[in-house]
């Protein structure tokens, strides 16, 4: 088994060679992987021996780290010791490849980055693979999804067996989708078994919905009835956020009796700090926490210790209430209910944490016009077309602002300093509009602004638009005078601003209600209907009223 | 006891009377609360007699509610029937003004925000106090947050008791600073009792120095002590974040014996899901998680089931970098040590939560130069004050961008259609480089953007400007030509779109990047530095271009 490769392998076709090759070529490493790990290793040197240098090495690099010593033993001196070279440059010097412990992991997310980078660079999957082995399913999607798009599928290749799973669990929608999509259907329905049922629903929400059925198709009866029931919720429910894993006992048995059941089961659900009392026709009747079984005595009955005060969740309530409610109540679990009180499931902290997360992120990119699950890594030609919308609805606006601007042509040709200052007007307003915009907006979503209390907010905002128009409405008319020596062009820019900064004081109070009230996220849309009026009316007051005077 | 007012008060004194009438103009509820509080019911009543019918009222709305039949028995039937008419009006029709459970509790916030807000109208405070009583206290303090000042100091004074520390506990920092500092230093130094350390140290560190250190000294010697070392890591470390009230154990000991001794607690902190196993020395050695100890038999050993490969958090680390973990973990406590490997104590999900909650806004808020502890309702000149800042800031730039435009004042005489296209221009570029500089500021703070992927990220950017550069170029340049009748003013404006889309792309990334190297909050000022190069290179372009080929 020393010296030099072996010949015996019968079946070594010319077609097992093509194949080889034309996986390696089309990057399609997950298939290469698969069919050497189903060769002989005998098989698999005698294959790579047929390979030019650099196939050999890129295939090398499928090859399982298990069976790399038995391969090694069946190749030529040369060959060995040239993949050995390879190999050791990667491996830690004490050959520990899959040990975790050992190795110093380096946690900066950067110097992680700049490995894959480099691994991809230069066909060394392997190191992605041992990098991987060593880090947490979280972190390993952070990577993938700040890999560019072809780079990501090459490395998520790399992620094997039960993590597929878990770190499909941690990607954001749009590059989970991606990769989901391209996945084969078979190692598909083996990552969604992995996966728990909230967000084995979240990931077939998110897929064609043919993908979807074969997925539900593949499962067993009960689990897949159980699917399409919390399918049956819309995705920003609770209902939607809600697992099946929660723990329901009754109220009339002992504390002791509940321990004995515990021991059986062996472990519990995490984030379970409360298991659900219901009686026998499943009604939810109170929660029982965790933390009173630990301190209490075995006699206790169950009855003694549940709190029959928790308002459990409604099956429908939308995930945003659900989500202020954990934060207001500092919860970690709760029941789900159906209209008759009939506890479903529960929802936990880790999962309304994804929510409150989204919500911020929703606020953040929506003013952008970006979608909060954007992948930043996106093909260019997708994200073109997705902001292309964006800069399409503005270029409405712009075109409206320049169209009040030609009502004025007779006006600019006569005084070109208006033409300079215009600028000016319309963008003190779209910054003094933007930040009470905001200001709505985050209120309606933290629920501080109702009905009762937006007249006066709408008198506060107005009282500080006049407060900061007059400052600066004074400011920019003496640089205006100092620049252009004409009083009468700073006394109109004066009052152009005054205006400007209330109207934009009241309709970013108001326009946002009113998008509410029509059923248009104001996240969304409103800083374009916002900057449309503060530039309308910052170029109208201005030239308006310079045509009045001037002229 | 039934008929006539008693007038056997020998102790009231016309001083009495000019204390209250003077609380009570002054809006000083909750003096004069304490002082009717200390009186005989029949003292109550008397002195109830001697006031203006309004006084009266005001004053019969700080009685406390128990006392309310007392006091009614001492007054004359008239006023009683008056009182109590004014009483029934608010209560439920079974008196049970104190039952939580019965009483239906409008859910809806702006039922509860209006119920307030006519209350304060009305001068009827007892119905606050009433509401109040049914609601959490983190609803409270939501209520408390939607009102304006004057109305929010008067329904401050309406929260007794134990629930003050819980209703300072859920107040963002801007308004509990302001509401605790009115507070008298007696009812501070008891609300501060109640709080748990980690929001003590919060609220301690929002406070003027020499109030924090009266409440400090308030306290006695032991948790003076503990909270003064967790004063003294910085606010947005781990060890600003964490508390002290975990449960450690030592591996040697049984389940059996750990139960014994949690039954002798009682009871434990909340979001107790794993205990801290520790060494002599008090070290770190690992965790043992609840729902382990749930499932085990008694006789088994705690270092059986403990798992020593969870890694606690150094104190110094930075609060969002534990945000990140207990996310990507989804962890609902972690341990916190020293550098020495000594546990501190342990942080909770409901703290991560709310950095989580302050990251998001900070980012959302930042972007319009607001603090993300904003008071919605803060005095109007307070407001104005801070947000000028912004709007001095942005006209820096604003001139800039005129005086760019003023160096083509010669042009813009001559071709005054220039003058009216200018700002597409420059409102293309900024809405395209916000869009990239959202992206990127996103991708920093959930740490996708590393050192290795932003010449990637760049590459993408520009390739995106350079494709809605070219459309939106020619969609310009088609309505330029169809408007202004002039090819030329249509080629050009094409040029200065796609140059600037292309400028806006680099600048997106560029700026955020830049910033943070310096130490600059990109979420903070990457918005303004980006619309003054959008600005500027867009009416540069443009009018230099028509300078060059026009004239």
């Amino acid at each position: 088994m020393t010296g030099h490769p072996q010949q015996d392998q019968p079946d070594l076709t010319a077609t097992d060679i093509a194949h080889l090759r034309a996986m390696i070529a089309h990057d399609q490493g997950k298939r290469a992987r698969r069919l050497l790990k189903a060769m002989h290793p005998a098989k698999v040197a005698s294959l790579l021996e047929t390979l030019t240098p650099q196939q050999r090495i890129a295939a090398w690099h499928q090859v399982d780290a298990r069976t790399e010593p038995k391969v090694l033993a069946h190749l030529s001196a040369a060959m060995r010791a040239q993949l050995a070279r390879d190999l050791e440059v990667d491996a830690p010097p004490s050959d520990s490849a899959l040990s975790t412990a050992d190795s110093p992991i380096d946690d900066a997310p950067e110097t992680q980055l700049h490995l894959v980078l480099d691994a991809l660079d230069q066909g060394k999957l392997k190191r992605i693979s041992r990098l991987f082995s060593k880090l947490h399913p979280a972190r390993i999607a952070g990577l993938l999804e700040s890999l560019p798009a072809t780079e990501r599928a090459a490395a998520w290749d790399m992620v094997e067996g039960e993590r597929t799973s878990k770190v499909l669990r941690h990607l954001h929608q749009e590059v989970r989708r991606r990769l989901a999509t391209e996945m084969d259907l078979e190692h598909l329905v083996e990552a969604a078994r992995g996966l728990e049922a909230d967000d084995l629903v979240d990931l077939i929400q998110d897929l064609p919905v043919a993908t979807g059925r074969q997925i539900l198709e593949a499962m067993d009866r009960r689990e897949r009835e159980r699917l399409q029931s919390m399918l049956s919720y819309p995705e920003d429910s609770a209902g939607g956020l809600m697992n099946m894993d929660q723990i329901a006992v009754r109220a009339n048995i002992k504390i002791g009796t509940l321990l004995r059941y515990l021991r059986l089961r062996e472990d519990l659900p995490s984030n379970t700090d409360k298991f659900f009392v219901i009686d026998r026709k499943h009604h939810y009747q109170g929660i029982l926490r965790t933390r009173r079984v630990l301190t209490a005595r075995p006699e206790t009955m169950v009855s003694d210790l549940m709190e029959t005060d928790f308002e459990p969740v409604l099956a429908d309530q939308p995930s945003d209430a659900v989500a202020r409610r954990f934060e207001e109540q500092d919860l970690s679990s709760a029941p789900v209910v159906d209209a008759d009180g009939r506890l479903l499931g529960r929802i936990t902290i880790d999962d309304v944490v994804d929510v409150i997360r989204e919500q911020a992120a929703h606020a953040m990119m929506g003013m952008a016009g970006l979608d909060e699950e954007t992948d930043m890594f996106a093909p260019v030609l997708a994200s073109s077309r997705r902001r292309a919308v964006w800069l399409g609805i503005n270029l409405i606006t712009a075109f409206l602002a320049a169209w009040v601007i030609g009502l004025f042509e007779g006006t600019l040709q006569q005084v070109v300093a208006l033409a300079v200052l215009m600028p000016i007007v319309a963008s003190m307003g779209g910054i003094a509009g933007s930040q009470t915009l905001t200001l709505v907006i985050r209120g309606l979503a933290t629920g501080q602004l109702a009905g009762g209390n937006t007249r006066i907010l709408l008198l506060k905002e107005a009282g500080i638009g006049l407060l900061n128009g007059l400052l600066w409405a004074l400011v920019v008319a003496a640089l205006a005078i100092l620049w252009f020596g004409n009083w009468a062009i700073g006394g109109i820019i004066a009052v152009a601003i005054l205006l400007n900064l209330l109207c934009a004081a009241v309709a970013g109070v108001a326009i946002p209600l009113l998008m509410r009230r029509l059923g248009i996220d104001p996240a969304l849309a409103g800083s374009v209907v916002l900057t449309t009026v503060t530039d309308i009316v910052g170029f109208f007051a201005f030239l308006g009223l310079a045509t009045l005077i001037l002229l």
